[in-house]
């Protein structure tokens, strides 16, 4: 690990860890190229009918997800913060590209941390920063530990079927 | 230059450039070092009491500036994004500290850019970045032009007197 893994605040962060029997590098693959994201990245029956990635600090990182119905529900555009390639991806949804501030219902920074396990898997660590306990609950409430934990399900999934 | 100049949007972005007599390694250093930063960020009266640094991408840069009877008349805390000796330094309001998200009135992202000019001297290129029209009106009227060249010039001093 050549990284100081984010400090987590009990009041203001969700986090999710998990060892999970794939590489960093395919997770940080997986993570980062747009025709991966559209297979995984919405827990089912939602799906991603667009993904745009301009991989570098200061590029943006766009979706589009759908409803089980296929009616646009969110198109959200965030700003890449970190780019560590195989370790470490931040990105805000408080700034939008070329780090432009961008108002937006409960914005959070999301940092993926992975660290190689020796063995073929990796843990897999993701946090949600929020700007105060209301954003957390909003966010936990919304579903993150559930959401967010399937889609870990979805993402082993789609490398193994690579 | 090793990095691509921010794209400015002129409905959006408050620009200034000069061409300083002192080397971007001075400059630099200027802005990164709390006690320097003391001495000229502040548009004469107005004066700093306290800046702390926390000089790394996700790092906290904190200053407090008083009016000129000497009272507080402002505390910001934003959080650096690109921090690249001599040549680069961005920051955004819109961040805290390890790239939290944080509300405040008129948030922005400050980009400087430094590029020597070969003969001792270099580039200043200073670029508030804004969410709407109306928050870089805000800025202009806030002084922007006046107060960033204000604090340019007692930069060079600074840097000569040193």
């Amino acid at each position: 690990m050549n990284f100081t893994p984010h400090p987590v605040n009990p009041e203001l962060d969700l986090e999710i860890v998990r060892d999970v029997p794939v590489s960093a590098q395919a997770v940080f693959q997986a993570w980062t190229d747009p025709d991966s994201i559209k297979q995984w990245f919405a827990p089912r029956p939602y799906s991603i009918s667009l993904c745009e990635i301009d991989l570098r600090p200061g590029g943006s990182f766009r979706t589009i997800m759908n409803d089980p119905e296929g009616a646009q529900m969110m198109d959200g555009t965030s700003c890449y913060l970190v780019v560590t390639p195989n370790e470490r991806l931040v990105w805000t949804t408080a700034l939008g590209p070329d780090y432009r501030p961008q108002t937006g219902d409960m914005p959070f920074t999301a940092i993926l941390e992975l660290t190689d396990n020796g063995s073929g898997g990796c843990t897999y660590r993701a946090v949600a920063v929020h700007q105060d306990p209301a954003s957390a609950k909003q966010h936990a409430e919304m579903g993150f530990h559930e959401g967010w934990g399937t889609v870990i399900d979805q993402l082993v999934e789609h490398i193994r079927d690579e």
